[in-house]
């Protein structure tokens, strides 16, 4: 048997990172925008070389002892691994931490593209640690963006040099996802500050002694905003003060979670003994709309840990299904002849089955967030009506970048355990541990519930349908230029008219005011509307394969997952659209039925 | 916050089981059997009310500490927790560990059925005791079946009364779940005994103390049997001999798990001192076709075991998702009023689309394996050809009795964390437990890739097909009774003639001789099959539930749950039948390319 050692090193290949970023979304191609023009592929290169190097030394040699050491709350604060500081300290000395953010504000105004794809390489080594920078870096971008000059000033350097940690306070105990029931309260003083008073849980990073300050951002209600989401403001409140004086921010314990344990979820206090002090960012009541602008980049961030697991995943099995003899391949006729050695399971079909699947799912997860990355950073370097359609274009993207990767990523790495039989239950290997971490991911920042009824609800409808008006433009571009897969032209075809079906047999019921009906299958449909999206996707990487030739295995192998992906995934919509399209609603009760359906 | 105490005595509910067993499976006809013929549904349900106090006391309580204090490896022998012994002693002491054995080997007769049922509640209460004694009961069994007077005499008494525990041993390092490639000898010595050498893993309740004895049925090589599975012959090889004294069984190890931790799964090595004897069970190189009696029930253990997690994950989520006040219920268009309580997440349409899934998994899967129990039931009290026809039913239902609550189960457990939104992933709710303890079921005795190759390879195939032909009598049985739905019975029906036509689009593969080709993708035919036979088994309890008048609550949900498996998951084998129907095969590749689609 192997030790976990012999598994080590293999948590990535660049190969395909590589390619997608450079070839199939020409992330060069960027540097013609003016933001961007201080930059090129060699620059790129080196910061995706020093990062994947930084991983491979210091964070996945550490990801199994932080799994089976736990944070922990102790005396008042959390301990975490030593290699949370060592993160912290050498992305910000790399200046990483807040990368593209401009220059002014001490960013390196280095694309998201770019920026997703270094984060990819730190959370396919270590999911653990990736949170503590990127919330800092999330935290940072905020002040950046809606601070005043004397918080940017007091706050972003420390941040974003590692010094000083961030985090993002939304949840509370009674509120969870209702963000319209926070409670905290934030009550102006004559200094121009607020003085805090509430409790807010599941903060990641919210507490721990590897940097000499947290800054945590708060939604708070300050008073006269009204009930409901739009009461709600944001606040910046240090734990430490700028004297270096406590912030009267206690933390209260660390939720114990099945994954992710490196990473701490802690509950925060805030003026229990009435003397937190909190600085307001941006406007009054206008917090949750600040909040949000960053909030998809969060979303971006927790599909994209997604599609980073389920990558290493897919290599660990990979490599395991290349070495382990087991059984026999069936003859002309079903026998087998057992006076031959054994195969490699990466023989059985069925093996084969499961790790293309994986494949599909792990590098078009990867595809989707720098398709929606490469979206985010035109619209931020172009303007008028280009840079409001690459907006809609990041818009729909977003909830399902957020989901694909969390829900097809966890059945990815459910069938990555599998290929492994009983040593994929057993701790001695790796998958047992990418298969809880990765199981967080449909959760974070809005569940895959609420994910679906942004993308039904919100995305689907907005501007007229204009969002997806402009995606189906950009998925006909792909499909003029791929005339090599007649079939499969056709049947992404077929599967976009079902889709327009789906819609047209739902869209009634938002005319008629049925909401809550027309909402109910949400979920349903993010999924349908989900392997639309990665057909695309497939398709695209195919015709660049194409395109360059397809004389390599490596090309070859991305031709033959699309076909796979389109023969064994998509097809599965027209199972979906029946369901979407049966009028009946058996989730929806009238109040005094509630729980007959689960007498 | 609740605390882990308050969720306690909730893991389940005698309702449905009672109903299920009773009612729609009528039990108590049963007993028109002369088999059978001492018990009666007084004394069925006593057994069962003594199990569900027993599970309820002594079971439920610690599966939490044995979760958090693994089995682990320790001078030689393995700690296990104490409830291990209690439940060893008290099964044993009434009688129920061997309970479906003949009277004559010291069994009550029970029918399979009932014992199932019994298992289920012990299973919901703690998946992690109940191995111990079952795998006890199939090495008993098999000596009870195949054994020399002398062996039944020497060890079953013990067994059944729980003094000592019993294993399979099959897999070994190098050959997994190639029952061909096993290596352990057994050399005839001249008293008629064996020595046995060699090395066995994952042998589950393999060592500890709360027990005398342990008592291994060892899958191994008498010289002469030739090579594959006909050379393999079964022994009985006790870890202390009779006298007291140590047979050279030495246990190197336990293997630490992502679940299920509570049940050890040990490295066993035979003979290393070449001093350990094993006595024949049955006739040499027929161990193999032996041990395969007892796999069957084995792998309906399996099935049970998964159906009982997820119970007890369904209603943990429900009584969450009944207390649980967050957001709320959307209005006539769209809006929600802020100004209003809460609502009771168990409102909210996508919370009841998970509940109603994990609602319809966890009851079809208890049906399915009680249905496939009552075949086992009528087979065993029956003759000729009424006997081989149970019998082919119950061979046709195994597979998908082992695999559909182990596959749907854990999708059923992961609705179930998922219901419970970022409380699921933490320890302090049960749900977590749950989602890793079910992980193994699709990997137990034969994993869902050779369960589904042995459903469409052999099973479909058997006897010209003519258990498929007995299946579809038996469903056509039911929808004969099924006037009040006519929309469902004429779904059901037309998806059995699907089935029937993705049969016909492979079956010439067979005649080819293309067997790897016709099995390629039997993990996908597998799921298709199991939708149409637990469509079958939920309009068998809807009929009933109309039978009774349809009058409670209960018996309304029973068909509300009816009509959304069919309406949400049956529909789905529109999207498989079609993956099925594709003649390409992209996951089979010819030797030279072995590798080319993960390059």
């Amino acid at each position: 048997m192997k030790s976990p050692k012999a598994l080590s090193m293999k948590y990535m290949e660049m190969k395909t990172l590589e390619w997608q970023l450079f070839n199939v979304f020409a992330l060069e191609s960027l540097t013609e925008q003016s933001r961007f023009a201080d930059h090129d592929a060699v620059s790129f290169r080196q910061i995706l070389d020093s990062v994947k190097k930084f991983a491979d030394t210091e964070l996945y040699p550490v990801i199994r002892e932080m799994d089976e050491n736990p944070a922990r709350f102790e005396d008042g604060t959390v301990i975490v691994h030593p290699a949370v500081g060592t993160t912290m300290k050498t992305l910000g000395e790399m200046g990483l931490i807040g990368a593209p953010l401009d220059y002014e504000v001490g960013g390196l105004q280095i694309p998201i593209t770019l920026f997703q794809a270094l984060n990819f390489v730190i959370d396919a080594a270590n999911n653990h640690v990736s949170g503590y920078y990127n919330l800092t870096f999330g935290a940072a971008e905020l002040i950046a963006v809606f601070g005043n000059d004397k918080l940017k000033e007091d706050y972003l350097q420390p941040m974003l040099e590692g010094k000083w940690g961030g985090t993002m306070c939304l949840t509370e105990p009674q509120a969870g996802s209702s963000l319209s029931d926070v409670e905290t309260v934030a009550i102006p003083q004559d200094d121009g500050s607020y003085k805090l008073k509430g409790q807010k849980i599941w903060i990641s990073g919210g507490e721990h002694k590897h940097v000499d300050n947290i800054v945590h951002l708060v939604l708070a209600r300050i008073p006269g905003g009204g009930p409901g989401t739009k009461g709600i403001s944001l606040l910046v409140v240090p734990r430490d003060r700028l004297d270096g004086t406590p912030n009267d921010v206690t933390c209260a314990g660390d939720f114990q979670k099945m994954g992710q344990k490196g990473y701490c979820t802690t509950h925060i206090i805030f003026g229990e003994n009435d003397d937190c002090r909190g600085y307001l960012v941006g406007t009054e009541h206008r917090g949750l709309a600040h909040m949000f602008q960053m909030m998809n980049g969060a979303r971006l961030a927790v599909g994209r840990s997604a599609a980073a697991i389920a990558t290493a995943a897919y290599e660990a099995s990979l490599s395991f299904a290349k070495e382990r003899p087991q059984g026999r391949r069936l003859m002309k006729g079903g026998k087998k002849d057992v006076s031959q050695e054994q195969t490699l399971i990466i023989n059985h079909p069925d093996v084969r089955r499961m790790l293309l699947t994986q494949k599909c799912v792990s590098e078009a997860s990867l595809a989707l967030i720098l398709q929606a990355s490469y979206y985010y950073d035109m619209k931020h370097s172009t303007e008028g009506d280009e840079a409001k359609d690459y907006w809609l274009l990041l818009e729909l993207l977003t909830p399902v970048a957020k989901t694909y990767p969390s829900e097809a990523g966890k059945r990815s790495v459910d069938l990555g355990l599998q290929v492994l039989g009983g040593s994929g239950f057993c701790n001695e290997y790796i998958l047992q541990l990418y298969y809880r971490d990765i199981r967080i991911m449909s959760i974070y920042e809005g569940t895959t519930g609420i994910q679906s009824l942004d993308l039904l609800g919100r995305k689907i409808l907005a501007e007229n349908g204009r969002a997806l008006d402009l995606l189906e433009q950009e998925i006909n571009k792909t499909l003029d230029q791929a005339a090599e897969f007649p079939d499969q032209v056709a049947q992404l075809k077929e599967h976009m008219a079902l889709n327009r079906d789906v819609l047209k047999s739902l869209l009634p019921l938002v005319m008629k005011g049925e909401v809550e009906m027309f909402l109910s299958d949400a979920t349903v449909y993010m999924e349908l509307f989900s392997n639309i999206v990665i057909a695309w996707l497939w398709m695209k990487m195919a015709v660049k394969a194409q395109e360059e030739g397809a004389g390599t295995d490596f090309l070859k192998a991305k031709i033959h997952a699309m076909k796979f992906f389109f023969q064994y995934e998509l097809t599965l919509n027209h199972g979906l659209a029946k369901v979407l399209k049966t009028p009946e609603r058996l989730t929806i009760a009238e109040d005094d039925e509630a729980l007959l359906a689960f007498a």
